[in-house]
């Protein structure tokens, strides 16, 4: 039985406009119609004697998490809640003591949440080549062999062989320069850090016990004080909180003898850019890749993104990266993707928001996107899941006015409970007790008018709550 | 006394996405604050002795002419509307015709609603110096002394001299190529063909009669029969229909013996692409222009604009056009925008309309921007001038749902009229009279939430309107 552990940790930046703090890239369909999340999840579906997915990820992204995994039909195996970002080796922590919890010494594939695997084949071989290794209590990863002299990855040597597929480490080698990365592609003996584990539970816990004590004992005392929510498992804040902070790779894997790695070629990409994003894509004879309701005259090798509702129109241009959202457009020279993170920090230092999200909101009971703001009001568009239900909530400072546009709505307002059908309205006034709650099997889509001094997302007190978000 | 008339009948694409159908770049607050035309306006305005204006502009625009001269406190002389394009030799015909009922000789100074002109001084100079001349019966014109050797120009060869500032007219020249305008530069005898003209009435139409009849003839036919209405000039359309299509240059001037010019350098720019008004804009340290809510790093010789409550972010890249809009973004090189005509016949070709209308739609009484489409629903954010009224209109396939969000809207719906102040609602159901009136001295705005199964601009009857469109 192998126990699939997806880190969803990462709040990526790179992809900003289109990742954003409270959606990072794993979360978003960049490739195909699977999020980066969802295709991590079916690539270990597909592998035979395979427990559920343990997920480790962040408060905020946990609704996500979940829904996107029920979504394909992906047994859940519990969403491990990170209180605090403490990097990798904590985060796998934690995974390692949940999968003791059902099996002592079941053998952990560990999976970064945002990478893009096109061979899966290939991949799926690599495991079954580095399991024996496991079983015996290495600490296998997986190296990717290089198609090209990248900087932006560290490598791994390749030591002696351990059996067939798998080698011992010769070292983990730092980014490299241009020159020295291709002295490592030319030599045939480096490969690329993919990220990716596969170990015993107890292997691992144990190569932290030698290496990086502090680690283990902040995770096994936030993970014996958890408490369970719906799916979620909540470790205790405190005590994880105590960790330090640092990757598998320094904390344990440099340090440790029984590292061995797995060389494989299974078309791999971490997706770090929206230059990487572009080479993976399909692209045009124009070598252009154009997503969304785009025109492009005498344009190429450029990678055209629109947003919903919105044209983007290209003319004349060249290795340019124009990525279009709801609130804000990206126009960047292919080159120069590694400095998005330059916006963002910009952005944040002017403490903005379009790096925090989108325009468009999702919430576990569906989504709400603000259509117009302006002094004293503010106009959206909700949606409410088939069965699912907001807060029973009220309002300090805004009254709102609610015309459905299409299905059924179940409105409470004080005393009073009632549908309300397309075409139909109300208005819950300030200070009044509302909720919205969708009883049907169709989605139900309606037009909220706020109205009010101030119409913050934390004027909102919560009675009842069937996410426990009060 | 002069007689200002300003051509407004440019439906430019060029400027494309700011500048569309129905609201061309003469419209625009693209340099400054104040609109091309509202800047003719004022040009005209400083001088001395000079008549109310006269405009020439399409249907569609009569009522944005009306208020953008009206916003300035510039006295109308009359707005001619040209019920189709026929070119500028029978609209200055229109004009000439105009003139005549108020003053037999008086002088016309003919300028396009759409150029620039930074040295306003220096224009009016040479208007003062044309002056003679054009009282004696000559048909002048302006001609700017080049500064680069630019081909998108016609030229105009200086001939005899007639006094100290004008002289008659060697050749007009056609758009030469590169090589042909260095050698019109460094001669220092040829001039930029304006566009602009100062003649009298009487001598343009006698001009007319002689080299262009038929022109004269469908003018004088479509101006005897027209009709007042507001401060709109209607021209017979049937009359006005049989004129052949001609500018005043192919028409009159290459043939007249009387044509006359004035050399002036005065600043001026036709605004005639993306890239000129780049070069005519203040541009920062980097070279760029920056306008609306922007963010530029490692950029440089760019125009960028974004749209309202949106951002543009640029990264590492040169020579870019980037414009913003509600619901299109242009990225061109910016050697390459005079093609912006490529992406709007496109537009055209594919029966789009964002080549003929803005998201948000100015109306005589107000404005209208469409928030949001669904299937079977639309949202809008309307605003309605204080003193406005939309007209009383019935429609077949659609009920609305007003939430006025501030200011006091009078309700008319059927036999009821009511006031609506900020946060309340009501509903107008499908088939009943309705009208929206503002009788306050603040704007009215309201959400308008429209629910039906068609939900067309073109499904409205209309009873009553103050502005004549019953």
């Amino acid at each position: 039985m192998l126990h699939p552990v997806i880190l969803s940790g990462g709040s990526g930046t790179r992809l900003w406009p289109r990742s954003r703090s409270n959606t990072p890239k794993q979360f978003l369909p960049l490739v195909g119609d699977e999020t980066l999340l969802q295709a991590t999840a079916l690539r270990v579906k597909a592998m035979q004697d395979v427990a559920p997915v343990i997920t480790v990820c962040a408060e905020d992204h946990r609704f996500m998490v979940g829904e996107q995994l029920q979504a394909i039909g992906m047994p859940s195996g519990g969403i491990l809640l990170e209180p605090a970002a403490r990097n990798t080796a904590p985060a796998i922590a934690l995974a390692a003591l949940h999968v003791q919890q059902q099996d002592a010494q079941g053998v952990m594939l560990v999976l970064p949440a945002d990478h893009l695997i096109r061979d899966e084949p290939a991949f799926r071989d690599a495991v079954m080549a580095g399991l024996a290794q496991a079983h015996a209590g290495a600490l296998v990863t997986f190296g990717i062999k290089p198609d090209a002299p990248v900087t932006g990855y560290g490598y791994i040597r390749i030591g002696q062989p351990l059996d067939a597929r798998v080698h011992a480490i010769g070292a983990f080698v730092e980014k490299p320069d241009v020159e020295r990365a291709r002295t490592y592609l030319d030599s045939g003996e480096y490969l690329w850090n993919s990220g990716m584990f596969l170990f015993r539970a107890d292997a691992y816990l144990e190569a932290l016990k030698k290496h990086a004590p502090a680690i283990l004992v902040a995770a096994r005392a936030a993970y014996d004080a958890a408490t369970g929510d719906l799916d979620f498992i909540r470790v205790d804040a405190d005590a994880f909180a105590t960790s330090p902070s640092d990757s598998i790779d320094y904390a344990v894997m440099e340090r440790a003898t029984n590292a061995a790695v797995v060389p494989v070629d299974c078309g791999w990409s971490d997706v770090g850019s929206w230059s990487s994003l572009w080479e993976v894509a399909d692209r045009d004879v124009d070598g252009n890749v154009q997503l969304g309701d785009t025109l492009a005259i005498d344009t190429g090798d450029s990678y055209l993104q629109a947003a919903d509702d919105r044209l983007v129109a290209a003319l004349g241009v060249r290795d340019l990266i124009v990525v279009d959202t709801a609130d804000a457009v990206l126009v960047a020279h292919r080159d120069r993707v590694q400095d998005v993170k330059m916006l963002v920090d910009r952005l944040k230092a002017e403490g903005r928001t379009e790096h925090l999200h989108h325009r468009k909101v999702y919430r576990p009971w569906g989504s709400y996107d603000s259509l117009a703001v302006g002094p004293g009001f503010q106009v959206k568009r909700i949606v409410v899941k088939p069965g699912a239900a907001l807060s029973l909530q009220r309002h300090q400072r805004r009254a709102e006015h609610w015309i459905v546009v299409s299905g059924t709505a179940e409105v409470t307002c004080n005393d009073k409970v009632f549908d309300l059908g397309a075409n139909q309205s109300t208005y819950i006034p300030l200070g009044s007790k509302h909720r919205l709650r969708n009883t049907t099997d169709q989605p139900v889509e309606l037009i909220e008018v706020q109205s009010g001094d101030y119409l913050g997302e934390d004027d909102i007190e919560r009675f009842d709550d069937v996410y426990g978000r009060t």
